[in-house]
């Protein structure tokens, strides 16, 4: 697969795409990220990207003319491939929207400074918008960075462990169960019994509970889209709901 | 205000910090960021920070041990200030979280894998929990950047403009409005009118408007929780909703 990043700060995806499986993805050949200046396709002398809003107010707003040509130049007119503009005004993104877009083999993504980038862009350039969440950052870099990440796990052979992606929390539509490691005794704190009883079945019957209780408990509104069998049902009906423990 | 940041992978921040308006703050004293390789707090020989899960299955765990003492030692026993694990099992980050944690002095953001991280590490050190959104990273760095982007922004003096961060997306509870800057006429489209007419009251009440249109078309689930005026409930009123145009 292969991701288009247009961006003003280059520099700051280098290290992320070095390190964890972003890197072995790309020494392996499962994933190609190339990274575009949007300032190299300005033509004036100071290289100027952004302009006063028309209008008035605060803020500077990234000016429509060196993106449309940076994207055109790579992506072709109209873009060859899907150009995402990253903005709290998108669809929300979620582990199914990544799915979706794991599809693709090609992907453009546009990180606009979320103070503002004209209209036109949005208009005639982008062909989808997506929010990483409900809040607001200086702008799309690290949003197109988790698009990379959350994608990339998806696609064959990223995850050394071929299940490694399925047992996550929202592969299943579940927040994950509880995880542990050495020591068995910590400060006091055991591990669960059961993970040490070597009963493979009792172990995942725990691990399926544990996953629908902490689910039920901080993210109720999850259950409603996640795949449930019969005897998940019946085991969430004799539950006590209780508030959220975080 | 002072991050303590715990990760596997420090080197991945540094570029982000050094790039655009964390870079400004941190120079202008108004933030500071320590990164702790938690890596530096393991005994053995091999710098070993995690381990195989008991009860079986794929992944890694992050151990107990390097955590505890690493944060312990930065933040004392138990931490002098929150400390706040990056997990997509946490409670979800909006602006009106970021918004609250903007109140504290110091903040301590512990980075896992995503894979998982030793439940006692939960349980028994961390006082809160933090998703960013409903998808699977491969740890918890993206989220933490995100965090201290969201939360610096909005720490007086941070973002040149004073008002800079009141007309974003979700500070009122909205999507913001669209921004256009020169030239006024990009391959044939055009500015609205009302932008140059220069004249302010009607801006203001069109700004307003279309950012009232755009929540009411993309995001109607804000309009729940957003501080109308009753000008603004007689416009919504008088619309005829449209589905989603993203």
């Amino acid at each position: 697969m292969r991701f288009d990043v247009f961006t003003l700060f280059p520099a700051v995806f280098t290290p992320y795409l070095e390190a964890s499986i972003l890197q072995r993805a790309r020494a392996n050949g499962l994933i190609e990220v190339y990274l575009h200046d949007i300032r190299a396709w300005t033509t004036d002398k100071h290289h100027v990207t952004d302009d006063a809003p028309f209008g008035g107010g605060g803020g500077m707003v990234m000016k429509p003319e060196p993106v449309f040509t940076a994207v055109e130049d790579v992506l072709g007119a109209p873009p060859a491939c899907p150009l995402i503009l990253l903005t709290p005004q998108g669809r929300p993104f979620t582990q199914r929207v990544a799915d979706e877009l794991s599809t693709h083999p090609r992907l453009g993504l546009l990180c606009g400074h979320y103070e503002g980038i004209d209209e036109r862009i949005r208009e005639h350039l982008v062909t989808d918008q997506i929010s990483i969440g409900d809040y607001v950052l200086t702008g799309g870099e690290l949003p197109a960075l988790i698009l990379m990440d959350a994608i990339s796990r998806l696609l064959p052979g990223v995850l050394g462990d071929p299940d490694g992606a399925q047992d996550d929390s929202f592969a299943s539509g579940l927040l994950e169960y509880p995880h542990y490691t050495r020591p068995a005794d910590y400060r006091g704190w055991r591990v669960p019994p059961v993970l040490l009883s070597g009963n493979h079945a009792q172990i995942a019957r725990w691990r399926r509970e544990q996953a629908l209780l902490r689910t039920l408990q901080r993210r109720p509104d999850l259950l409603e889209r996640a795949e449930l069998s019969e005897r998940d049902r019946r085991f969430l009906a004799e539950q006590t709901p209780k508030p959220p423990d975080v």
